[in-house]
């Protein structure tokens, strides 16, 4: 069965990582998955969450925040501002953000300080949390080593890297790295987070259609996991070429 | 390695479904697993979303809406409703919960209705989300079966029913269906929605302290499925002994 | 005139009020009133309110939260968590219950302390708000008696019990404790809060369809006074009770 | 014992009810009660509430709408549009004002109208709610003659007016209309609404520091029917007023 | 041309200043201009807002709320504290009244006081926002006196008065403060914030139908200034009389 | 005095417009001007705000939201969505742009549709309002060309292209297109919006430390005009880039 882009069942989109696409904050990424786009910042704010200062927990938070462009969407989407609040979705995607990250660092080493996460879709066209965990942990990562050169931290809070990758099955095939269309219309919708050494953060399988078997799921997670090999490479080299611009 | 309530490591808590527990909706459980409480039920409303009579799909919907008493939480916590908004850990049970129950039913024999299905913690003790899918299937099968002696729905629409149970690791053991004091404590943590045929609905498998492996997943669905046939027992005969009492 | 649930005009409803149905509060009762259930629950917040440390007032402070669960009215209501605000009933309830609940205690025998009194209907049947206060007033003596067992209380603050009942006119007569079809019907609806020893706390008496006279509004508060004398004994009893089995 | 302002204690301070304050709306007053000053307006709207249309109600509805100006007190208060919600306290207030003016016409008579009651409070010093309702309601008798005349209403719907005024206890002495001072030292504070005819339309009264005998709260009834046949008095002459001066 | 109200196109309407027109606050003033009426309040909270606090800036801060009264507007304005937030006219009036007033006083002489600047209208008949800067100018004049004179101040803050007109382009016309009518015809609509010294302190012109020359700018400026000149005259007045009365 | 990036005082910034950096909206652009990026999206729904269908205003309407990434200025910025609502600079930016860009079209020849502008700042460096104005009115124009093409719009809705540009004054120096350091520091900060023909459609000028005199204010006028024929050649070449490629 041919994919709707051409793509093989076990093909990623083509992803390109441009760091420091923003100008103020300590790191950011313009990550490219196909025709998705999201930018992906990390600001340090010296402060920790309310909840951390009363209960005396010792070291720094990660938290993310996520939101689209209205004109990112097929159909225009109500700005979340001027409805007043975020939707269900948007919380969602943006609490499994943070989790994952927080995988990925120290918070002891973090000292009293708050990273905020921002992801913010520019081009919607699947997958957009995906891209929001790997361009996030690429700008943390380019963020933790700048943090140190200036003496934010006194030693580098990046453990190792995550990643994250979308996979389904469509018309009975497992997919990797769906697109929008493909998202629509899955029978199982699943998304990997890994770490850099192959171990699991998250997994979220859902049924969209029909209930699967625990074949099934065995068999997206490998698939996840072959694509996420390739993604990590490129975050290496993202990594890389940011400091080398930016120490 | 004794759990913290001398239950083995493959044990539930106590369950038990209590049907009929409010007077007003078509159907409602109270259950109890453990130290947890939560009211399940189910209104049917003879309307649909805006978004399906906007886009003209045919069919119902299934909704969930998940709240706690102030006073079901080891410290009482804000009220939703004062605070001017539910809270993401809210916003994400809710969606879960409705996801799932939507798999249960089919959407087109419930004709231009919605069922609401309202969870309401009572009390608090690690699980309420599982508690949640269990008792909120419990209630809609019940009220699918009087919506047809009613005549709300030409036909029933309950296909199969949906249970969760949550699965977790604890100083490096699986363990089966945690209280609070261990979910705590929990280095991953699972929630495991499936059907009464055995297959996966929802899988949401979250690192806590460490990333897991492969193998540790695959333990951790084992577990779950030895609880579940358990709890669809439960199920099967609160449906049964609530339809005897009010057909 | 026979009532609808068949009861003497001056008679009231089975009233049970069961003590500590919550694991986690200081104190809680389920009160039931006919069809009407109610959850009383207090919690003690180490914490006096903004106004009350600004203008330097000595003492603590009660305070009331009043919900109800979407599924507990006749038709299923809109949850006030999700609609994003507490209705007007709502807030002129919590009100009236703190208002009344304030008068039972010396407020600075409580210390820098504020108690948080839930109330949440479970079962609607008319007269939840006069449940709220007769059940929180139990919660609030229990919780005390149990404060200054703990040390949160150097002495008691309980001064007295209040209860409330309501009371209302229809076809013409004078009704005690009306139940939910009573209460859309009345003429005249009337809430009595009342001390132990007799007095009045709180009169809340409101024309529905014709203005009332003088002469009625004395009936109906002895009518009120009536089964007041009776719910004493019941709330007397349950503290009681909770005191022996967890002191 | 003297009060404050030097008045006896059965004696209300100087009300003036001025018609026509405002350029726009049908009807409206300023009513000057001592050192409260309340603009009441009356604007009718072509269109019934949802509810209303939905169980197919006949006739209209009479609403009530109730703000403090930010510097009519004695502090700045906070601006409620700007707080982002109306106080409990203002809520509670123009939920009184409505239930208590519908008691004053024939709701049938109104057609599909809703009359919006706007009572804003320019000065306060006490008394606002009562002041509230007896100008309301004069500019309503004088808005349903207006609408009789342009052809709004077929039939006068105004059936008797109604009118508001505080008592309480201070120093263990009932007293008329109590200012901002006597009414936060008042150990019993009492609103009671009449109609013209000496009915009573709501009674509300709050023990504040010590619950009260059925004696005084009929004592607080007598000072309050005393003074409100003073203030229907000068209702008429401001209705005669109006319409002399504009029909 | 005529004018829809005679006046010439070069001619104020009525403006009459009326100090103290509320009991409680530093200073207010009711300003009417032809059929516009707006109260004007200054009240000083003995605070800085928290961004000033945080930044260390020294000084005060002087801040603006706007607000209508919802039957000021030929048809009813839903009143914004229901509604739940303000509206975007409101936002911007309210900035740019503060933005003017912050113009007339040495913010550092403020102390770190807040100068709330409450401009609410009573009756709206065409150029609210401008009565208001010129109302509350007023206010903050006499306040800035009576602060001295109280010993909030150590010395007087105020600078230089400040008063805005509206001009505006009908039917190719120039023409001086225009009324409602007027003002929703116009072709061009411009808002001038001036100093008693004759500087400019805001300009906002607007095309509403077409766009318009520099030359017909510099008219609009011109005509503006020469009712400026008269308003001042009247602020002063406004300002002796009141601290005459009451220094 | 040599300006901070080194520019005459009468030197634009770098302006890049890039036609169709969107995927979905019927046109976008990114607008760079110097530091600042600016992404502008129009979306056509074939809806009209409830007012004009209220009013049955003939035609259609053309509104703007406007929103920054939080990681857009030098400090993070809070996120308005997770704040809840819009902040009152953004409010006012909004309704600037929306009314700039009804002078650029014919509302008649819309046809029942409402433009959304969407203008949301990647990054930050001053003059966002402006670069806001001038890619909109860019995408507007290719948006009104295509819609034709679409069959969208009968007609071509567009009349003539509008832009905007910032002036000041710094250090006494009249200078042209802020960059941020120099609004923080400006005298007098003007944003100047003119038709393509020379005209004016908005004016707003504001004295931030000091009023300004006439003089001052057709200086910067002359400065303005100066800087917006270089922009509005600029603007003609990207429409006529975006319809060669994609009509």
């Amino acid at each position: 069965m041919a994919r709707i882009d051409g793509r093989a069942p076990d093909e990623l989109r083509k992803i390109v990582i441009t760091p420091d696409y923003l100008s103020h904050p300590l790191a950011s990424v313009l990550i490219r998955n196909g025709g998705t786009r999201v930018v992906c910042a990390v600001s340090i704010d010296a402060k920790v969450p309310a909840w951390m200062k009363n209960r005396k927990v010792p070291g720094g938070w990660i938290t993310c925040e996520y939101g689209m462009l209205p004109a990112s969407t097929h159909d225009r989407m109500k700005r979340e501002s001027s409805a007043g609040k975020q939707g269900g979705r948007t919380v969602e995607i943006q609490r499994l953000i943070g989790r994952s990250l927080r995988m990925s660092a120290d918070l002891l080493k973090l000292g009293e300080n708050t990273a905020y996460l921002d992801c913010d879709v520019i081009d919607a066209d699947g997958g957009t949390r995906c891209a929001g965990i790997t361009g996030a942990a690429t700008a943390l990562a380019i963020a933790c080593r700048r943090g140190v050169a200036k003496g934010i931290f006194p030693e580098n809070p990046f453990k190792e890297s995550v990643a994250a990758i979308s996979v389904g099955v469509i018309g009975g095939v497992p997919m990797l790295d769906l697109c929008y269309e493909e998202d629509s219309n899955a029978e199982v919708d699943m998304n990997v987070v890994m770490t850099e050494s192959g171990k699991l953060v998250e997994v979220q399988g859902t049924a969209e259609g029909e209930p699967f078997s625990r074949a099934r799921l065995n068999e997206l997670i490998d698939l996840a996991e072959h694509g996420l090999k390739q993604v990590f490479a490129m975050q290496r080299e993202a990594v890389e070429t940011a400091l080398e611009v930016r120490p």
